[in-house]
C-alpha cells in the first residue's frame, strides 16, 4: 500500500540502483563544471513548495538528482577539486555507511550498543598504530588516555577547550582566561571559544614567522604577560598544517611552555595528521607524546567519507568530568561500575551514529601500505606543481609549499589585482577548483592535492590552465 | 594492485552485497536478542590489535559483521526495542545516505554546494507544512525566520542557548545569567548549558505538577526572584514531550512568560514533534507561532535514519551574529552579497553532509499521510498498552500515558524493588527492550513504541512478557 514502509525486497533493489547511480556518478563527476554557474535560488526553485501528500516511488528521485541536484553542487569528489581541504570518500567509505545507516544503532554509552563502542575504541587504537602517536593514547594501554570519534575538528577543538576550561574554572566568571593560537590558527579556534563562552579577544592571537609558524617566543611572552596581568592562560592549540599554507608550529616548543605554564596543549592536525602514514612525514606528529590532546580528520586526507574527525587525549577524566551527567533513564550497570567507555561523556551531543565502521572499512581495504601510497602520491604531485612554480618567472610562492598544499601569486605589474583574477578565472572556468587566500595581507592562490581520484593528469591540466590564464 | 582505489565497478557489486546485507538483517533482527549478553572486552577482543600492513577484500568485513559486530549490539531496529527514544532507520532514510556518503559534499557555506543548502531549506520549509509550523519559520516567508538541520537535539539546544547568551552578553562574564527548564527536561539542557559557560546551578530546575508539567506560575516567580537578586534569565526550555514520561509543559504560558521578561523561548519536542504529522495530534505544536526556537528530531520518530534534528528560529539573527566568523579562505562573493544562507553560521561544527537528503527521500517515499498513518498506529498501540495495564490490578501508571508512551510500575508489596527487577527481567530476556527510570523518586518502566517495524503482534507479546515476568 502506497505509503507502507519499504519491504527488505524493495530496499534491495532500490539499494542496487542507488549504489549503481553513486558509481556512475564517480565514472562522470571529472567531465562536469567543478562548481556551478548558478544563481541563488535555481535549486530550490526547481522544487515543490510543499510535501507530497501520497508517496511516490523513489526511482524518480534519481532523475531529480541528476536533473536538480547535481547541476547544483560543488563537486568535492571531482578529481580536479584543489579548494579547501578535500574531504575525500571512497568505496569503502560508502560502504561503511550504508551498514552504520542501516543498523542505526547509537553508541551514545557502551551498553546502549556495546560493539559500537568496542570497534571505535579498537580503531583510534589502530590509528595510533597507523600514524605511529605515542602509547598513551591507546585505550587498550592504561585506560587514563584514549581517542574517539567527533565530527569534525571544531568539535574536537571546542571539546579540549571546554575540558581546559572545566579545569581552571567550572562555570561562571570566565572573563579573566586567555587561549592561545597562531595568526594563521583555524578559525573554528575563535568559533569554538565563543561556544564556551569567551569573547574574541580572550584568544589570543600569536605572531608567526616568515613560513606562518608560530613564534614560541612570542607565545611565552604572551602568557606571561597575560599571567602579570592577573589572567588565567588555560588552552593553547598548536597547529600542524594551517588552513592558509600548511604551516607547521614548533609543536614540542610549545608544549614545553605550556607544561610549565599549566596550560592545555591541544595539536590541530586536521588535514596534516594524515600524512604520518608515511613512515618519511612522520614528522608531523611531533611532539604528540607530550601534548595534552591531538588530532585529525581521516575524512580530510584518509578516504573516510565525512563525517570522521580523531581526537586523542593524554588523559581523558577532564574532558568526562566536564560532559558528564546521568539521568536516571541513561543508568546502566556497566556505566555504574566504571568497566565501560560511555562515549557521550567525549562529545557535545549525546546520540552518535556507528562511525567507527568507516576507518575500519578504510583501513582494511587499503592497508597501511595502501594509504601511505596514496597519500604519497599526492605528496609528489604538490611537489610537482610546486618546481612548475619555482621554474616560471611569472610566479612566485605565497608561503614555502609543504606537504600536499601549494600558495602561490603572480609577479610582475599589479600582481595582487591579478592573482585574484586569476583565481577567479581558473575557478569560472568549470575545470578546476582552488581557493583563494590571503598571506602576508596579499591574495594568494592555494591548491592542495588530496581528492582521491586526483592523478597526474588533473595537476597537468590544472597547470596548463594556470599558465592559459595567466597570460 | 591490492589497495589501489576501489574501482567504480567494485563498488557496484560490493555495494550491491552490502545493500543486501542489510535488508537480511532487517529480515532476521526481530530473532535476535534485543541486549545482547555480553561483557565488556568480548566485542574488542575479538578484534586484530593493529591494523593491517596490506589491503584486503572487503567480503570479508560481512562476514566480521554477522560474527563479531551483531552479536555486540544493541538493537535499536529491533520491532521489540521500547526502549529509550527510538533512532528510526527506513528504507528510504539509507538510500539517502548512500548518496550523501557518494556525493561527499560540504555544504558548510550555500557556495560551496548551492544544491546542499538549498535542498535544506526547502525540506525544513516542507516540514513547516508537514507539522503546521507557523509561517514566518519557512525561509521561503521573509527570510528573517528560518530552519537548520542538526545532528541531534543536544546540538538545537546547545545553539539556541549560545544565540540567547550573546543577545545578552557576548562573552566574558557570564555568572549573573539564569537559564529554566522543567525538573523533567533533557540532561541535553544542563549539558549545553555547561557547553557554553554556565555552572550547573545557573540552570533553575522549575517544578512540575501532577503530570510532570511545569508550572508556570514557579517559573514566573523564579524569573522574578532572579531578576530581583540582580541575575540575568536569558533563556528557558519548554519540553514538549520529556523524555522520562512525555510530559507537554504550557508552552504558550511559559512563552507569555518569557516574552514580558525577555527571554528566549526555546521548545524541545525532540520525539513528540513527529505526532504533529496527525491533524488530531497537532497540539503538539502549541505555541510554535509564539517562541524564539522549536526543534524535534526526525531520526526519532519519523523513519529518518540518525543523524537528523530540525531546529526553526522565528529570527535567525542572533543565532548567526554568534557563530559567524570569516577568514580569508571562506570568503566568496555570495556570501559578501548577502543573499545566501551559509548553514556553518547556523551550527557548532565548520563542515556538514548532504543530511536533507534523508527528510526528503523519507517525505516522497511516505507521503503526508503515510508518515501520519505509521505515527497514528504508534499512538494505537500505546493506548492498548496503556488499556492493559488499567485493567490489571496488578500494575498501575507512574505518569499519565500520552502519545506513544507508558510508564508504569507494580502495584501490592514492596513495589519499588519489584519493579526494578521486573525491568531487568524483561531486558535480561533479551526478547523486548524497555527503559528503568524514575518518577517521583520512585523506579518505573518506560515503554516507548516507535521502531518502525514495530507491530500489533509486538507489543502484545510484550505484554505477555510483562505479565509472565511478574508473576
Amino acid at each position: 500500500m502506497q505509503g507502507d514502509h519499504m519491504t527488505p525486497d524493495d530496499f534491495r533493489r532500490l539499494g542496487h540502483e542507488y549504489v549503481d547511480w553513486v558509481a556512475s556518478y564517480w565514472e562522470r563527476v571529472g567531465e562536469l563544471p567543478v562548481q556551478p554557474p548558478i544563481v541563488p535560488g535555481d535549486v530550490a526553485s526547481k522544487l515543490p513548495a510543499v510535501p507530497p501528500t501520497t508517496g511516490e516511488a523513489l526511482e524518480g528521485v534519481l532523475a531529480d538528482l541528476d536533473d536538480v541536484v547535481v547541476p547544483g553542487l560543488t563537486h568535492w569528489q571531482h578529481p580536479s577539486f584543489f579548494a579547501f581541504f578535500p574531504a575525500n570518500t571512497s568505496g569503502p567509505g560508502v560502504l561503511a555507511d550504508i551498514i552504520s545507516s542501516g543498523l542505526g544503532v547509537n553508541g551514545m554509552n557502551w551498553s546502549t550498543s556495546p560493539a559500537c563502542t568496542e570497534v571505535e575504541m579498537v580503531m583510534l587504537d589502530w590509528f595510533v598504530e597507523l600514524l605511529g602517536l605515542p602509547d598513551h593514547f591507546r585505550h587498550a594501554h592504561d585506560g587514563r588516555g584514549g581517542g574517539v570519534l567527533q565530527d569534525s575538528a571544531s568539535s574536537s577543538t571546542l571539546c579540549t577547550i571546554i575540558a581546559a576550561r572545566n579545569r581552571v574554572t567550572p562555570g561562571g566568571d570566565l572573563s579573566k582566561l586567555r587561549a592561545y593560537a597562531s595568526d594563521q590558527a583555524h578559525s573554528s579556534i575563535v568559533k569554538g571559544a565563543r561556544v564556551a563562552g569567551l569573547a574574541d579577544d580572550q584568544v589570543r592571537s600569536i605572531p608567526t614567522d616568515a613560513a606562518f609558524a608560530m613564534d614560541p617566543a612570542a607565545l611565552a611572552e604572551a602568557i606571561d604577560a597575560d599571567r602579570r596581568a592577573g589572567f588565567v592562560p588555560f588552552w593553547c592549540c598548536a597547529t600542524v598544517g594551517s588552513t592558509s599554507s600548511m604551516a607547521v608550529d614548533p609543536v614540542v616548543d610549545i608544549a614545553g611552555i605550556c607544561a610549565e605554564a599549566q596550560v592545555w596543549c591541544h595539536v590541530d592536525a586536521a588535514m596534516a595528521g594524515s600524512a604520518a602514514v608515511c613512515e618519511e612525514l612522520r614528522w608531523v606528529t611531533e611532539g604528540a607524546d607530550v601534548v595534552d590532546s591531538w588530532s585529525f580528520n581521516p575524512h580530510k586526507w584518509l578516504f573516510t567519507t565525512f563525517d570522521c574527525s580523531c581526537l586523542w587525549l593524554a588523559d581523558s577524566r577532564p574532558l568526562v568530568d566536564a560532559l558528564s551527567i546521568s539521568p536516571a533513564y541513561l543508568r546502566n550497570d556497566a556505566t555504574e561500575t566504571g568497566g565501560v567507555v560511555d562515549f557521550r561523556d567525549w562529545q557535545i551531543p549525546l546520540g552518535r551514529r556507528f562511525r567507527a565502521l568507516k576507518p575500519w572499512l578504510v583501513m582494511r581495504h587499503y592497508g597501511a601500505e595502501g594509504l601511505a601510497r596514496h597519500v604519497r602520491e599526492h605528496v609528489r604531485l604538490g611537489r610537482l606543481l610546486a618546481d612548475r612554480i619555482l621554474d616560471d618567472d611569472r610566479f612566485e610562492f605565497a608561503a614555502p609549499p609543504a606537504l600536499n598544499l601549494v600558495c602561490f601569486r603572480l609577479t610582475g605589474e599589479d600582481p595582487d589585482a591579478r592573482t585574484s583574477a586569476l583565481a577567479e578565472a581558473i575557478n569560472g572556468s568549470g575545470q578546476a577548483l582552488v581557493t583563494p587566500t590571503v598571506l602576508d595581507g596579499r591574495p594568494a592562490i592555494r591548491i592542495c592535492v588530496g581528492q582521491t581520484w586526483t592523478t597526474e593528469r588533473h595537476v597537468e591540466a590544472l597547470w596548463d590552465l594556470v599558465t592559459a590564464s595567466a597570460d
